[in-house]
């Protein structure tokens, strides 16, 4: 039986992780070891000044997973290196509501944490939704996931890849099929709104933001979810660009 | 007068920024908005569900610069979306204490501040030093940065790709000049210490760990600064891997 590594960014009692936890039932050993609290935004964020506690979560009488006082990557580094018996055949990270498309990738802790899974070389697939409702019907979203999760359990993946799904929140017969796709290029036009606290000091909050849409093509993540697909993308870590290369070396260096 | 945006992960009184800071000085109108504490390891992160303050931190009776109780990536965005008057013309990120070559530059604050300048469209630098000590001789980094910026100013960056420059900590002449690289692939062998509190309940701290080296290429960021050579590495934020996109197709979607 296979080991699968259950994990999110928006906390252990997230809906969208019970949900993920159930699409998939039976496939494996499922373990459930995510932040005790909502990490949204955490990126690929690692705790080294602090310590991590880990808590035992029970839901009905029955070990439900482990809590980690720590950030997503934290969670995958942790069950990793201590909490299971043995490295994991599979990490799964979701379901979370809100896509992770186009930069939003970089802020994510959905995305990260598959991001660390795969820095161990371990088959690694972050999966979203298109509304940011944390209830919602993830059943639809579900199913792609185990469709994913038993192929990648058979194929595996390349060394350095992961897989970023992005579910429309539609019913499951409008949602047209999956699409292969790229990470958007697009980007917030961030605002923070300036305040004054109960003793009349300034303080920002970053607020709700557009998208400055850059990016119009089909094959896009954001605009295959907005077409009514299910997007899928192969993420790496090698951050490299290697087409900028050879004109850096013109450069006086 | 361009104006550059001086930051780092380390906090706004690290000794890096403040040589980083010395080592730009004349060419522009510098800002230095960084956090007000070390926030290393911070990656992408980004503050949602908490406020942010803005500090002026003065030295000497003059102002220093501007101390965000938040992430790197944090400052970048609100010195782009509030504190400056415009849009800088070059972000500056460091000088950090430690090498972010390898998967490190995922976990690192000070390559995510660059990244973050770099999804503005602003060109970005990262710069890092071979050794963790926070006092150490910035000089010879220094020179290469304003070399670097000097040119940054001139020419730009394509969209999308920042510069990632980690320096040996070595005497000006012995290092060997400039060498252009890729993102080296290696990861940690991540340990976790478990210790006990003082009231006898467990925690875990991260502690130092080897990393496990996969890549042995001299154009490898790591092994560059490892053979005395300052390392330059492109970077980009799309992460798309077109490599395995094919593969992918013969999947059951």
């Amino acid at each position: 039986m296979p080991t699968i590594l259950i994990t999110n960014d928006d906390g252990i009692h997230a809906p969208g992780l019970a949900a993920l936890k159930e699409a998939l039932e039976g496939l494996g050993t499922l373990r459930v070891i995510a932040p005790d609290t909502e990490r949204s935004a955490a990126g690929h964020a690692i705790t080294m000044m602090h310590i991590l506690r880990v808590l035992d979560i029970y839901r009905n009488g029955d070990l439900y997973g482990q809590a980690v006082t720590g950030t997503p990557a934290d969670c995958v580094k942790l069950a990793i290196s201590n909490i299971l018996p043995k490295s994991p055949d599979l990490v799964v990270s979701g379901i979370n509501p809100g896509p992770n498309t186009g930069t939003n990738v970089l802020y994510s802790g959905t995305v990260s944490a598959a991001m660390e899974g795969t820095i161990y070389g371990i088959p690694s697939l972050a999966v979203s939704m298109g509304s940011l409702q944390s209830k919602q019907d993830y059943q639809p979203a579900g199913k792609y996931v185990r469709k994913l999760a038993e192929q990648m359990l058979a194929k595996g993946l390349p060394k350095g890849v992961m897989l970023n799904l992005n579910v429309p929140s539609l019913p499951q017969d409008q949602i047209k099929g999956i699409r292969l796709t790229h990470q958007a290029n697009y980007h917030y036009n961030d605002k923070y709104e300036k305040r004054l606290d109960p003793r009349g000091r300034e303080y920002y909050w970053l607020s709700l933001e557009d998208a400055e849409v850059i990016d119009s093509s089909s094959d896009a993540d954001a605009v295959a979810i907005a077409e009514g697909y299910a997007s899928l993308t192969p993420l790496q870590f090698n951050l490299t660009s290697q087409e900028f290369m050879n004109d850096l070396r013109k450069w006086e260096l």
